[in-house]
């Protein structure tokens, strides 16, 4: 875990579609990140331990990707006090809405930052991390203003006629 | 803890008003139970650790109280075997909707059985504990099917006329 | 009806792949269970004579499965001190949530402990069966031990680099 | 019972003051109803054995109000052939919500004619007994032409200046 | 229009396959009818027209199906005292949750009874008509018997295992 | 009707204290207005002729203000040309969600421009009128700038420290 | 820019499809017209420079289409006096319910007239500019009622038999 | 405008209540900040320049407050390369439900973290700055390990019995 400075966590594998569009942009920033698998539910104390260590292993921004009961955000958020980012994603009938309550309604004390559902919120939550992690750092800010850049003559560019 | 069978938790004392209306249905039926605040993201570790010792210390059922992002229960069942009965409790401006989705779209592998929201549910938490003990206890079975008559009966009195 | 422990009864012939998650974790866990299409709207008398006659036969858990107004699993714990277990399951265009309003807001008196809406919480409710038939049974606890202790087996050894 | 051409039924007394609303439009247009507490939950064999008289004792409208999960118009109407029409009552954090999905979203085969939830549904439940009573009495229709035109009176005499 | 007793009004040709299923129960029971598309946005003045002339042609019931802001069944209700019976259906991205609230919630004096979003509900309209036209028809009332008895018997001629 | 430029139509007179926002707003303006109780269920042919007649008097917007099943603004785009400005009101268990979306879900061809529910729309309905009315009046553009201006001057000059 | 009278500006290129119904119904009119894709997040500035300039190049109407968090047609609103007309666009799990509240809720002073959800509220949009630019022009008067009587006898020859 | 470390915006004064929760947290942990006024739609302009001006003088987080269309914290993200907070408030009969969804529901580029509903969401967006903060600040860790202990402490003392 060398270097590591945001770790992606997801409930399920199947949630991987999804993260790794927090990976990419990540990996586009030149970010060193670490993804894992790990469950509120599934794996508590697996996922506890993992959280609890990593301000100490040098990791600034946590990002939990999960859905349904979307409980891994706020679990991350009580057993650190770095920032947690959390990723609804809508895998059950009810289209990220039950994910997004539950990663956003947090109780008073234990914050956790919401994103959008899916994959929209993934991208973000990485952006995010990089916004987190630019008031140390002045390249990333260079890079973050770069990359809206691009994005502004990515659209300046559409020529509907 | 001599004796206890049914374990109440709830996320916050404000849930209490809630919650009481289960301790009155278990005190009505002679059932020993033990209330508790604790909270899935304020005291995770009490939480888990309560949790993880109340199978060895006689308990039978859990019922878990909580609002929002509502936790409790799905940490409850990740901890144990026991069978944990959820009651969303409404203490946000979403009445509630948060902390019934938190509760009962648990993914697989983790159940919950929720109650509705609020004291409705509450009330209900008590007799669904007191219909799992049922089935070790005759006497309990026959509470029952009295308390149901005794329900009967007063709607049946009412007179409109 | 030979030692069955389990009735699962679902309202239409539709929502057998739902409901056959259920079965499936119970044949898994060698546990005898009775599978059936019973109607709360249209069969309503064989619903109710069939879920009578459930405690004396031996049964100790219903699992209700139902789409839009999903009337069954109420209607199955008003004529039954048996705990009741409802999977609401989507089958309308409201996407299961007409099915989950119906199946968890149940009025005082008449407990129903709901799952998620459709696979996932059928899978559950066959897990919480099995919770309740293991306060008396401690080879169904060591049973779900391990379940549980696989479930975390195959998210840990997700390696995702 | 004699003459009763209205049945009004509701789940729980608490939901007299909405229900009034029904009879107060039915004693207007002078006609006779009865007025029961019967629950689809807490007396179900005796809603039930109510409502399959209904027919042959002349009734030919029935009106259920119920809340939350409101079973009592379905269950009415799976054992008559008679015409029923359900009001949904807010009686939850939910707001009616919940009980305008169970009461409208009927499985086919089973057909209930759903109100608006509260008062304003009770008030039109009479209102639509008129209606389908006014197929067989001529009076009727005239009563409701005249209870038409008098809505449409009392909104035009309004001067806002 | 020779001893019309339903009339079927959809708001867009493209209901038509949602409508149907309210054409094909009353098919069954030899009831006659008349299908429709007229809108209460784009043919107003027809659509008033036409429902104001039905109670004098024999026409009984009024079968209105639309979605979105679906003002037919409101419409018509406005313009006659026959019993008015609304199918909300499925046509934009709300899944039909719009035309529900449009067709269920209207106000005191005009009412309307809302069937379930879709065929399920254009189904039920039929059978609904069906009982209201039962009350001055003993054969219809046979014809339901049989109806509910046959629908009951293709439920428990199911077997599962 | 001389010189009315703004047509103020509300279904109940119970919206009155919501759409004397608009009326205010007007006033200040002083943009000649009426405001009338009319409603599209239960005076129909009143609004229709009410409506038709508006563009030959000179009237350039109509805002309608409704609860429930708001047909009422949708019913006047029916039957004019006119610009029709929507203001969903609150006033049933729903929070006025009931008549937002019958109010802004209106089918291809019949537009009504919906404001947010409640006063909130109300205000904005008349100020929306203003911005249609300022394309043909150079004084209104004025105006609405200075009432822009102060807006902010109001927001800038709070002083929370 | 010659004698553009309506800017349709959408937040993103996949916005187009949908979009692309509002130019559709304008190029019908002969209603010159410019489109657009400039985002409130992504360009600010050049979606608010674009919006200010339009009133002096003689643009009398904006319409806005814009999923998601949908600010573009609030911040069109907010930059200038002309009239806005937003489409929220269904492009997440949400289903456009989220545009549809982040376009309609507008809080006092800054009002949008909001669409329904998608095609069908892009191609109303047109036809809401179309009322608008009437206001000044007989011509789209006669145009507007041509289409709504070819829109009627589109329906009215229907032959469903 | 020394030494601000948090820049608290809401979008209307009437939000103080809320904000000044997350103005009390900062002032227990002795965080400068500085509590604003400006809204998105009102003082657009005062808005973008108030917050692109924040990151040179030394602001680090930036937490917005906003109801309705809340477009704030939106508005923020795009304007600058802080991380921003938004809290979605509860000022309208939605509940805080359009609040919330035009606050999380940022499309990719432009990331928002988003708190819960109202005053809970407003007290833990001061501590989700706080986490941001104690990156570089070693002091704000130990002390929001004190302030979990004092949380923790405070519900382990409360004694139901």
């Amino acid at each position: 875990m060398n270097n590591i400075k945001v770790a992606i966590i997801m409930g399920s594998k199947s949630d991987l579609p999804v993260m790794e569009e927090a990976a990419g942009v990540l990996k586009d920033f030149k970010i060193s990140y670490e993804m894992k698998v790990l469950s509120a539910h599934r794996t508590p104390k697996e996922t506890v331990k993992y959280v609890e260590g990593l301000r100490d292993n040098g990791v600034q921004v946590i990002i939990c990707g999960a859905g349904v009961s979307a409980a891994l955000a706020g679990t991350a958020a009580a057993h650190t006090t770095l920032p947690v980012i959390g990723v609804p994603i809508d895998s059950s009938s009810l289209k990220g809405m039950d994910a997004l309550l539950s990663t956003v309604q947090m109780p008073p004390g234990v914050p956790v930052g919401a994103m959008a559902i899916g994959k929209m919120g993934a991208k973000n939550s990485a952006l995010y991390a990089l916004r987190i992690l630019s008031l140390n750092d002045p390249k990333i800010v260079k890079s973050l203003e770069q990359y809206n850049e691009e994005q502004k003559k990515k659209i300046l560019e559409i020529n509907l006629s």
